[in-house]
């Protein structure tokens, strides 16, 4: 039971939920947690301004070590609970490498996948440009399609090889992203049987979006992509 | 010797600067490597396109093991070469939660600064706003309050205590870049002196960016955030 550990969320964020997975996956179940509102900017609430000065989710402690950032708390987690649930790191180097490599690109897949999805939100509305919204989707289709590829040529079902590692940790949650806000699956087959095949992993089932349960439709944002 | 790694770099920039800097921590001297040009867009060559199909620097790899992204670069060498030169995560909880936070906290502070320095490079002319430009100047200047904060609350000279960590492998890059384009060392005196006392540090005497040696005086663009 990890009762020394605070979790504040909000559904479906992907930083958020690679927290969550990570805690599953180190059987760290128990620890305290709390569901936010983002339409609610329960994010910008004193009790999230006091565990994350950033006024974001999500907001993570474990007894007086914060750990805000989602990748920060992935590493910390599997670094404080080596021997404890599931192993996250590979100890074969080139495993290890490639997990690494795809864990970092996974952060330009999910900002690139937000600059299309949160234009309208992020952008004023006197600055927005039709120019910038379909470099945007441009950009975000190749991604998109590396990652296809990455499937495509991997040694086994996972984005490091033949086990669920860290880089299936901070990656899947943006994956399954894509698909809610209406990726197509036909056109990116190795992408779906890698998001639908993982739906029923217990710490990703265990921990899948509240608010995408009550919606399970989605959106189609990202139809065209 | 570090026969069997090679990395393809730019100079001052940041992500490159950092997996030098690891490189040097690790006493890992003696690699292969070649120095391109951003201007002439050497980062598009086939060289390049070779290693790291995203045509970006760093492009480098152990042996096999491709680890262009400059976190999974210093976290892979951290990890393969643990034993070897400086330790570069703390043993102490505390302070590789620490460690951990400020590294992934760096990416949003080299993001804002490049939002502000890149501005007319990344945003095509008939989408550039004044207000934009405002906007992400405003971010900046918040962002480089946070990290004075850190290091005048910090127990130790560095970002995550009393060593040199991964913290500061990732993150002086960022801060010497900012002194580089302006920023007024009285208005930020921690900062400053960070700066300055790491300047002489072996690893990163070793690896100070070329063109900076060159042109000592950098630019102003910085000089009122």
């Amino acid at each position: 039971m990890a009762k020394d550990m605070t979790l504040l969320w909000g559904s479906g964020s992907p930083p958020c939920w690679r927290v969550q997975i990570a805690l599953e996956e180190k059987s760290l179940q128990g620890y305290n947690q709390k569901l936010l509102r983002f339409d609610k900017m329960e994010h910008k609430s004193q009790e999230v301004m006091d565990m994350n000065p950033r006024g974001q989710l999500p907001a993570f402690k474990h007894g007086n070590n914060v750990l805000n950032e989602s990748y920060a708390a992935c590493l910390y987690l599997e670094s404080e609970f080596k021997s404890q649930g599931n192993k996250l790191i590979p100890d074969c180097s080139a495993e290890k490498a490639l997990m690494y490599q795809r864990m970092f690109e996974g952060l330009t897949l999910n900002q690139k996948m937000a600059d299309v999805i949160y234009y309208n939100w992020k952008v004023p509305e006197g600055e927005r440009h039709d120019s910038a919204v379909k470099r945007n989707r441009d950009v975000l289709s190749a991604e998109v399609k590396l990652w296809e590829g990455y499937l495509q040529k991997a040694s086994g079902s996972f984005f490091a090889g033949k086990n669920f590692s860290l880089a299936d940790v901070t990656v899947y949650p943006s994956i399954a992203y894509l698909f809610h806000f209406g990726l197509c699956e036909e056109r990116y087959p190795k992408l779906a049987a890698y998001y639908n095949s993982n739906k029923d992993r217990p710490s990703i089932k265990a921990t899948w979006p509240p608010t995408w349960l009550e919606n399970p439709q989605g959106q189609d944002q990202l139809k065209d992509i």
